[in-house]
């Protein structure tokens, strides 16, 4: 199609699209905003389009009290309003590529018909993985991903009076539900194969995760997995047994593992499919096929900063996808830039979120060989001034690239302000920025919201700083821990209440006097509480002719790293 | 200097920082950092070094509660930790450039001293403006800039039994002070010359703050300028008369007019001085002097945006600007970006933050001849998803270039999430990005922290279809309302509730099946309540061959025009 819908066109190009939760409701819209002529029709298998699935934990947990809230847009709105004819309840069961036609089943009414396209959007989305375990089909055994689900979910919880709830997976949605769940008296134990919850985080950001849900009292059974379901004796009852052994009973069962793309109709269409098992399209959302595209959880998209392939289901990314098939379907050649997986979660008070790529990946590239050098600092700090009241923690790991500088990715827990932190790198990071960008930004300061160095700033600062030379890091994973000096420069008593074993404890104000005390033939290993007394103490020994590194993040980082050894064994 | 300072150098370079806040501190530290051989010495002629001046007005709002908060680092802190002379209530007289020496007066002996210099960084700051009107040295007139200043605002409060008091000026400190009196059971009014609070924003973002301070019980007298103070009958009352007759009885006036560069001693030195009455610096932070920098509220800088001088007494550049002194003066060629001036301020439930330029410095270039071609989108919205609790009303105007699209300023009024979407702004202003670049940014989307198109986004894409071509847009001031069609596209019930003269009314879900009604040779301005639902109707008209703009901010844009035309007569 070569209208540039600028203008409307003479033909009246028939566009149907499959799916209508976010990719294919943004795309529809668009195409409308876009072409006046455009028969658009969207077929949607549920009884809901433009449904707000991301409010459906809150709406279990009754913080979304009304159910009608979540829907964004009705069948109606989008007739009145966009002239778009939204058919739910019609499922599509083939695409015939060679004809331009696709197989529809009204589930109202069991009739089946064909409809013929112009241009095809591939918009179902995922749906949320059920392993084939003994025992999967009880009832009480959930998934979350319509507003139907969440509204059997609530029913059993009203009818059966749930009191205890085992969740199978700890990332986005497990976490949520563990909130609300909690929030509505039941007792929750997540059971997570990884060793840690939020597995698109690195496993230093996850402790605090972890400590902070067994502060709310949610039971964490890390590295485990589930390996049946049996009805327990109470009937409503389940017991759920672990390939570790344990045995739990719970009342209700979460199945939160993930998603996968609903690629079932693709496949046999005989489009192309990608190595991460979502549909390949090119960078204008077109699939192999010229007449196709494809948007949201059902398409595998490319990594900005790695430019692999990854899925991500998340509805930001859906929604631009969106946009930009409808754009290029009417002949605007518009790209989309990829995806950074910007993220976020909050769970009970804390709020957890991430851009760009983490460690983890970076060190699996590394092992495929197509490897970017990076290095990593930690930031512990405040979300604003600590002169002001009610000022929150707030850890930042930063993660850049030793070669040039570039940020490859951050992640932040902590409470208020964590949102903010980084959508501002992710800005950064859309524009190629480096971490000399983020030394020098300048962000709001008024001491509610920040300080005259923002943590942004100072995050951007010990990195540069890294990379100059100037103040070069350790981590305690990696270092010569045995080999070096393991220098201490917080003051005795804060030694005292614990500290590095070997460490020995000169107090950042009198080291300077006491750098006879040090072998200056050895590498010293300098940590404080939380990085920036050490900072100074480095400057200081490398000022000095000593060899000194700062180790990232201090002893709040020693404290992480111990329970995760603690945690794997 | 040439030591570039990574390693340390053999000479002792003799370092005078004169003025020991936010720029001389930061300069300070970071040379210490630079360089363990420096001999670095701060003269302040104030008892403090390093204060949280931003903390004031909430020390005297009791909101920060002890004094001691408020002393960032002490003089036994540099001296320690830094190795740095601190000499408070050290008053410096002159600067002799010719021998590189500076006399001082310790105000505490009487002693006067001279210190010679390799390098000098002056950093006074700048002096609350104190205008010669009849009655100013009155007691119970205060200004608010150190901590004495806001110890003495606090005794009298507690001696007098303050009730009623005047603010002269409605800037940032103006606005502070205001809330922390109205907290304190005072009652407020505000005298401000110009017809707007908040100069640093346009007319039509302050209307809001304007609304909501007069709903918080403050009186605002705008257009408006104190001529005298003059004792009133009880001794302690001070009777403030203004220039347009009117007159105000208060317990206590706060002048919060603005500061003035702390420039005497560059002047009489012979430093050059900028058109903007701040000292002269290149882009490494060095006077016409080469061996004297200068940093923080004395200096004026570039604007990042315009490249014109400014004055920016802001804690955050003076920070940054201090670090990069030190580089400098131990050899390290860096450069000052300019300053974007973002800013940020709250008062009571409202967050007001701007950066980059604003519309009316842009109309100033205009006629200066110097102009940068630009227009204006406004988004009404919410800080996050509406169907998830507590959601917080947002205005946002986004100013972009109409050349290329780049980003030239935002402003940003409303609850929760303001300074966010400020700071994404800022960072995209930093590294030159456009429009489309806010178009396409990806950032945190849960419904607790925004929408799977962030505000930002959505004014991105307001932006990118009006300079597409798409959605052109027209403003209340400037558009031809007499000779254009008045479209409201809102529902019945809201046109009937109020509307502008002469638009008639047709609704959006109406306007396919009545383009009959429209006479097609005159221009449609098309609006509804804040411009989405208008927008989706200009694109419809304009696909059926009907000439339509776009009411930026509809309705609510209306409401604000109106009230700044009101204000003004």
């Amino acid at each position: 199609m070569n209208d540039n819908g600028k203008q409307g066109d003479s033909g009246k190009p028939r566009i149907l699209i499959i799916g209508g939760v976010a990719g294919g409701a943004s795309c529809a819209t668009r195409l409308r905003r876009l072409s006046e002529s455009a028969e658009i029709t969207i077929f949607e298998r549920g009884p809901y389009v433009s449904f707000a699935n991301c409010g459906l934990p809150y709406y279990v947990g009754d913080v979304i009290a009304d159910e009608k809230k979540l829907l964004v847009a009705t069948p109606g709105l989008f007739r009145k309003r966009f002239n778009i004819d939204v058919r739910t309840q019609n499922e599509v069961l083939s695409i015939d590529r060679h004809s331009q036609e696709i197989t529809i089943k009204n589930r109202k009414t069991g009739a089946v018909y064909n409809e013929g396209y112009d241009a095809l959007v591939f918009s179902p989305g995922s749906s949320p993985i059920r392993p084939p375990l003994p025992g999967i089909e009880l009832p009480g055994i959930f998934t979350l991903r319509t507003i139907p689900d969440s509204r059997q979910i609530r029913e059993w919880i009203a009818q059966r009076g749930v009191e205890r709830a085992l969740i199978v997976g700890g990332g986005f949605i497990g976490l949520e539900m563990a909130e609300n769940l909690v929030k509505r008296g039941v007792s929750v134990t997540i059971v997570e194969m990884l060793s840690q919850v939020m597995p698109t985080l690195d496993a230093d950001m996850a402790v605090p995760i972890h400590n902070h849900l067994i502060a709310n009292g949610v039971t964490l059974a890390l590295g485990d997995a589930v390996s049946s379901f049996t009805e327990g004796p109470g009937g409503n009852i389940i017991e759920v047994a672990t390939k570790s052994g344990h045995k739990y009973t719970a009342d209700m069962v979460i199945l939160a593992i993930g998603v996968r793309p609903e690629i079932g109709l693709a496949r046999e269409a005989g489009l192309e499919i990608g190595e991460r098992g979502g549909v390949r399209v090119d960078e204008h959302m077109r699939t192999s096929d010229q007449h196709i595209w494809a948007v949201g959880d059902a398409v595998e998209v490319q990594d900005f900063i790695t430019g692999s392939w990854i899925n991500v289901p998340l509805a930001g990314p859906a929604n631009r996808e969106g946009r930009i098939a409808a754009d290029n379907i009417l002949g605007r050649k518009v790209k989309f830039r990829g995806v950074q997986a910007t993220a976020i979660c909050q769970v009970f008070d804390m709020t957890i979120a991430s851009t760009g790529t983490s460690e983890k990946v970076l060190k699996r590239s590394l092992k495929s060989g197509q490897s970017i050098p990076y290095e990593k600092v930690f930031l512990h700090t405040r979300h604003h001034v600590e002169y002001y009241p009610n000022s929150t923690p707030m850890t930042i790991k930063l993660i850049f690239s030793t070669t040039d500088g570039r940020i490859l990715g951050a992640q932040a827990v902590g409470g208020e302000g964590v949102d903010k932190r980084i959508d501002v790198i992710s800005m950064a990071i859309q524009r190629n920025s480096t971490v000399f960008d983020l030394e020098q930004c300048e962000l709001c300061y008024a001491p509610q919201f920040g300080a005259a160095k923002d943590p942004v700033n100072i995050a951007g600062m010990i990195a540069a700083n890294a990379l100059r030379g100037d103040a070069p890091v350790a981590h305690w994973e990696n270092a010569d821990l045995d080999g070096s000096i393991i220098l201490d420069v917080r003051e005795p008593g804060e030694f005292d209440t614990g500290h590095v074993p070997r460490a020995i404890n000169i107090p950042l104000g009198e080291l300077r006097g006491r750098l006879g005390e040090l072998d200056r033939n050895r590498q010293v290993l300098v940590y404080c509480a939380v990085g920036q007394r050490s900072y100074y103490a480095s400057r200081l020994l490398l000022q000095h002719g000593i060899q000194a590194k700062n180790i990232s993040g201090g002893f709040s980082c020693y404290a992480v790293w111990k329970q995760i050894q603690s945690d794997s064994h």
